[in-house]
Formats: structure tokens, sequence, C-alpha cells
């Protein structure tokens, strides 16, 4: 699914705020006519990520006709929120568990920020230099510890193997892309806003890599602004390897 | 200059209507402390229409540091429209007369509209054949009165010179590409809008030339929505011809 994060809280379902989940669901629940069904999803986007290639499932009446459900949860939806494809999938597909890669971009330019993509792009006040970016990104690359870059949650572990980070330059917009097996809390917007302390000449090049030594959460650090957030894609192992998947996971979930 | 044309009521000021020469305008003799300074502009875009490679010239006190302005403006301006450059010019200049071309573009998409482009890309309801959009394109390039696809203007003329018009897919989204030495009113959209019934069988391919022939505007032709719309450049000849150009210009008017 896609969408346009700026008039949501984010996903997660929350009283009294719009959220990407709490607007699918009630939409889910009217077009099929049936009772509350909870998403689960790839990646918990943050109040003004975007989307353009989340992932999630949910548990249906068995004879439901998967892939004429984009069309007509679209009709109901609003415009901010877009189901690009739905399929049944095995018992075993979990979006959260079972992916093996999650991708992201991230958008920033210090030129005038053209207006149709205000929303996705964002003004950055002083010159950046891509080579400089790409430098002390190209550092950060391999399983490390990402603390530094973490807003810690209760029992979930900081050590990611992060596997592309990498800046480029597409008309006047500086664009990262950013894959890895998974993401703690804030992680590519607080990695990015390492970088671009980076890329204005603010910080050396060797800082953000000497920052996986650290311990608890750097308060140098500052996090990037969400609007320039895009989930892009999720990767999953094919269906006939989900079933060794989940054991996998569980495993790793009872360590 | 460039702007998302959703919340402007077109380019062209209007008494109590918030239009980008209004702001534009209001803001400029803010920011110079000055007497209200009226624009020229090559292409007076309708409401909801974009740009991303609009030009227009203002008359400005001689001490003035042109290459400073898009930063003074930019910061008064509201995010919806960036002046992206600004440069002196040679008197002779005129931002509407001495164009040679303006280029739009303007997109559409049978597939769900991803909701970050949702304002400049027009979801269609029916499925669309790129063959027959370029079929039908095709037979229209070439000097002709574009009189069945203009809403006629006292006195102006509608022989155009139509020097592309083709269409290419992005990812899901149909893009057509249109360049002219002028536009009559509505001219693109209506263009679009022929070859969009071409595209989605309504129409044979043939259709669109067929009101070449016409005297007056085909009632026939539903003009497209303004918001797939981008008007995205404006070409000019060298400094060093813009006198004989403007010569040439006042000659025609004239006649």
């Amino acid at each position: 699914m896609s969408y346009d994060g700026t008039d949501f809280s984010g996903w997660a379902r929350q009283p009294q705020r719009r959220t990407v989940c709490g607007v699918l669901e009630d939409v889910l629940a009217q077009v099929l006519r049936g009772p509350l069904r909870r998403l689960t999803v790839a990646g918990r986007t943050d109040a003004g990520v975007h989307a353009t290639g989340q992932v999630s499932h949910v548990d249906l009446p068995v004879d439901t006709d998967a892939p004429a459900l984009p069309y007509r949860l679209n009709r109901a939806l609003p415009a901010d929120v877009r189901i690009l494809r739905a399929r049944r999938v095995p018992p075993e597909f979990d979006a959260r568990f079972a992916a093996l890669r999650r991708h992201y971009t991230y958008r920033v330019s210090d030129a005038p920020v053209e207006p149709l993509r205000r929303n996705h792009v964002v003004a950055w006040p002083r010159p950046l230099d891509l080579a400089r970016l790409n430098l002390a990104a190209a550092n950060l690359l391999g399983t490390h510890d990402f603390v530094a870059f973490c807003k810690k949650r209760e029992g979930a572990t900081t050590i990611r193997e992060l596997q592309r980070l990498e800046w480029h330059k597409a008309d006047d917009v500086f664009v990262a892309q950013v894959s890895a097996d998974a993401f703690c809390h804030s992680m590519v917007r607080s990695l990015v806003g390492a970088l671009l302390a980076v890329g204005e000449g603010r910080k050396p090049a060797d800082w953000p890599v000497s920052l996986l030594a650290a311990e608890s959460r750097s308060s140098d650090v500052t996090v990037a602004p969400a609007h320039g957030l895009v989930l892009t894609g999720v990767d999953y192992p094919p269906d006939e390897q989900l079933a060794a998947r989940a054991q996998q996971t569980r495993n790793v979930r009872t360590l």
C-alpha cells in the first residue's frame, strides 16, 4: 500500500487520532460488513512518514476475493492512502516477522523545493556535499549495534545489518537509499540526521561511525524531519520458504 | 518559477481570489518595500494547473540584485510557490511575446494513484492504451487551426504549430509531453481530453484529427481535469536576438 503521511499521526492506531492503520481497519470493516480485523504491518511508520511500498497482512473469511479487494477498498478510502495490490498468502506469512529486508528513501534539498514535492522533500537551509554524505555513509554499512541511533524500546534488539546506505542527486534533490534487515525506532532518520551534519560540514566524515561505539542513544544526533522519509518496499522469502522462515523467527523471538 | 496549482485560482490576479500572480506581486511589493509592480507571464495557467518552469518578467529599480531575489522572495512566499532563478534581462525581453515555445506535461493513471502524487496525477476510471494514445496524437502534429480545441478569446488566433505530442508510461502513469509555439485557452487539456477518449476505446484513432476541420469549438471534446497539467518550461531566443524577436512579434500583433 501507499500513503501520504502528512495528515496521519503515523501508522499505529491511537484513540482520537487519524492513523493509517485506524483508517484502513475501519474501511475494511465497513466494506466487508464484518467485525474490526487487526492489521499486522511490516513497518510501523511515525507521524508524517510516507510509504509507497508498505505491506500488511490481515485474516479474512476464506471466501474473500483478495485480488478484487484493492478496488473495493480504494473506492471507500480517502485519497491519501491507496491499496496497490492484495493476494492470498500461506498461513505462515507474517507481514512483520517474515520480512527479510526493509527499504527506505530520504529526500532533502539545499535548493528551493519544488512545491509539488514539498510534502516529501525536506528543505535544507545550508549547502550539502554529496561526496561527504557518501563518505560518512559507507562507514556505517554492516552489522553493528545501532543503539546510538535508536529510540530504545523495551526488549528490542538494536543490532541490525545495514545493507545499503548511499546518496545520489536527482535534479536538485539529494536522495538516500537505505536498506536493512530491520530498523529500530527512528533509526533511518537518526542516521540521516548524523549524515546531514557531515554533509553540511558541521561534523567530520568519521563522526557517525564513531557513535557506533556508544552504549546508549547519542544526544548529539538530530533526528531528521519525518516528511523526507518514504518506506519504499519490503522483501519476503518465496512462499515455499515461509514455513522455515516462521520457525527461524520464532526461535529468535524466544531467545 | 514553480507552483502547486491546487490551492490557487489560476495565475491571473482576480479580486477576492488567491492567485499565483496576486501572491507573487504582493510579496514582491512587501519584500522590496515598494509599489505594486505588475508581472508579465509566459503562460496564464488556469485554476488547478501547476508549473515547474513558468517564466515571468517585471520592471524593478535598476539597483536591484536580481540573483539574490529568489532567496529573499522564497522566505516570504507560501510553500506552494517558489522562485527558482532570477536574472536581469535586456529591455527587449518580454516573458509572453518573446517566448518561442511552451512545454507542458499531462499525467493520468488507470491504476491506483500514488497518494504522494495525487495533486498532479489524474485517476482515470477506465483502462488506457498507450499505442492508441500515440497513434491519435501523431496525426495532430504540425500547423493547424486548433479552434475545435480552443475556448476562443476575442481577437486571438487559433492557428498554432503543435511541435510535440507524445505519450510514454513511467511506472503506472501515462505522461503526455506537449510543445507548441503557443497554446490557445484550454488547448492542452482539450487535446488530452480527445486523446483519452481514443485511449479508452470510446472514439476511433482518427477522431481527434477529424475535428481540425471544424470551424468552432467542438462540444464533443471533454476538457481533461486541470490537476494533471504542468507547465514545465518556456524557450526564449538568446539575448542578442531579443531585439529582432520583439520587432517580429510587434509586426504580428499589429496585423
